[in-house]
């Protein structure tokens, strides 16, 4: 095995696969890089055996030329050590060659390394995604799907299932949900029609936070496809490829409450400004339990008190208050993640009651939900 | 106590004295940070006993008005909240007033913090500096002499002395000395004619590194006064003030050899890259030991094996070999850290053989000297 390559995209595409590769596995060869040379072109795959990341380097593309002298062959080389080679080695043109004992040789320069590798036959085959389910989308709207919603998902292995994203593909409409049982986010998206439906598809919370990482922000389309227990992302370099969580997703449109008694329309801003203050002495409590007060039509109070600190009073003016008057205290760090998520300028917030599930919108959209579950102190 | 402030001047105080305020202290009152309201200004204090810092806030300066409507007191606030809490303000004029109870309540905008203060008779006395011991220099050769000098120092307690980085002034010579007793750092400095002397200072690691945090890299001076146990840096707005290490610090003036048997001219950059790269499968061993061999008169060879991994070899080419042919083996570390430190683009190196220390100068300077005990390999 042999071949020339760019050190720049070498660095590239060893940092997007490193993404799946853990230094704790229980299959030792998994804390190595496979490095396959084939005839046009190499191919990088790590894999943690939850997610495994390909990223394809072409010989050629658009008439440049990347990798030279290729003589077919694979080898898995250590990721400790190898990252760290490719992005100190001196000159862009990096000669790489393993020899029959596995003893791999990069030189670069005046610099010779020589690597102890690994035989590639070890190396687990991963699994061959064949399915007919399969859509595009741009990768720019896959990553803010992921973005308003993955921060919600549970950090507890009590409920398992919680911990990874819901997907479905319904009717066209493709919609992301994430619960930790306190609050929920959810977005949807309309996709073109592509015939396929599916409902239980829940992706590891960590698989989809490393796929948001290593998406890059082009305009280009990523190619989704979906089995019953693994999902791959497919982008022009690069095979994203994630188990999913067995299990059933819990039915969670009946969490979303359907009167409203309390609605206050406000600016995003302002409310993350104040509610970000008012957490701030709530630190050592569980929770960082902020309270919210509707004074009359357009101003809220937000308070918080720990005892042995002291407290913290705020108003803020907000755009219109409708309905019943309302005292409610919520955790400030679901608030601050739910009113980061939304992204937009103007949102409102239905509330029927102090115990009950609030909901937090844009104010002109429903595709977007994010519901937050308040905490009984009053 | 009472008073209005600038947030801005307000959060940059906050900051440089909590560089002395530690979570872990035995003194609790210590945990706080002190404030107290003068005639003419405010002056923040925050100390670990070790090392104290105090920023002063004049309520005028060049014009400018920064402090108003002073009633003069003092209170201790917790330092886990107070910084967040002025980084945090809505508006840039902040009210501060405290009440007989040390309830303390901070306004601005429309926020309001009320929090427990704590009584400022109990914070210990600072000790007073009083010596006729000092002198000037400019804050940025101070900086200098630290950054060349106080990453040697030990980090082993079983030398406590040379924690510290040894300062003397002798014959209008600043000398800044550290070591770990394998490896040392010295840079002098001419400094105008004072008539003082002093060679037993020993100033503790921990305190000389934040002091070249808290020092900006302005043109203005510093004001350094020296007692039998506590050092005392002043600028315009700041005194920061550090108590010194008990003991002799060893004469090290005898480990510098004073002949000389091979002499390498080099560039640094080029040598940096060289050990870098060598370095980078010697983490695993102790010291991260590379190999240097001179190859004729005008190149190197660097190399480092770790047999589980593999090995590197790379050819430098220097600007001159003189003398005899060298092997040698040395912590890659230790050169790293004396060759980054010495900022110079050509330096030489003076070996007397590959058991006895070497010693990195500047090619055309003798005031700053970094030695390296070499590790037996060959």
């Amino acid at each position: 095995m042999k071949f020339t390559i760019e050190q720049s995209l070498l660095i590239s595409s060893v940092q997007d696969v490193m993404k799946a590769i853990s230094s704790r596995t229980a299959i030792p060869i998994l804390t190595g890089m496979k490095i396959e040379a084939r005839e046009h072109g190499i191919l990088l795959t790590g894999s943690d055996s939850d997610i495994s990341i390909e990223s394809y380097i072409p010989a050629e593309s658009d008439g440049n030329v990347y990798v030279e002298d290729i003589e077919p062959g694979s080898i898995v080389l250590h990721a400790r050590y190898f990252p760290d080679i490719v992005r100190k080695l001196p000159e862009n043109k990096v000669a790489f060659e393993a020899d029959d004992n596995m003893k791999v040789t990069i030189r670069s320069g005046r610099a010779e390394f020589n690597l102890n590798g690994q035989d590639a036959e070890e190396y687990p085959q991963l699994p061959i995604v064949q399915t007919d389910q399969s859509f595009d989308m741009p990768i720019a709207l896959l990553k803010t799907m992921i973005k308003q919603t993955s921060f919600a998902v549970s950090t507890m292995e009590t409920r398992p299932i919680l911990t990874g994203v819901n997907v479905t593909l319904e009717n066209n409409n493709l919609n992301f949900t994430a619960t930790d049982s306190h609050r929920l986010a959810s977005k949807d998206l309309p996709v073109e029609a592509t015939g396929m439906q599916f409902s239980n598809i829940v992706i590891p919370g960590k698989s989809i936070n490393e796929l948001y990482k290593i998406l890059d922000d082009s305009e280009e389309n990523v190619e989704i496809s979906v089995t019953n227990n693994q999902i791959l992302f497919k982008t022009k370099h690069l095979n994203f490829l994630s188990r999913l969580l067995d299990g059933n997703y819990p039915q969670t449109s009946r969490l979303i409450p359907d009167q409203v008694k309390t609605v206050i329309h406000a600016k995003t801003k302002d409310l993350i400004h104040t509610i970000d203050r008012a957490s701030l002495l709530a630190k050592e409590e569980r929770n960082n339990v902020v309270k919210l007060s509707t004074c009359g039509q357009d101003s809220l109070e937000i308070s918080s008190n720990s005892p042995e600190i002291g407290n913290v009073t705020e108003e803020v003016s907000v755009t219109a208050i409708e309905g019943e008057e309302l005292k409610i205290s919520f955790s400030s760090k679901y608030m601050l993640d739910a009113l980061k998520a939304i992204e937009v300028e103007d949102i409102k917030i239905d509330f029927t009651g102090a115990m009950r599930p609030f909901i937090i919108r844009p104010t002109n959209e429903e595709k977007i939900l994010q519901l937050i579950l308040p905490v009984r102190t009053y």
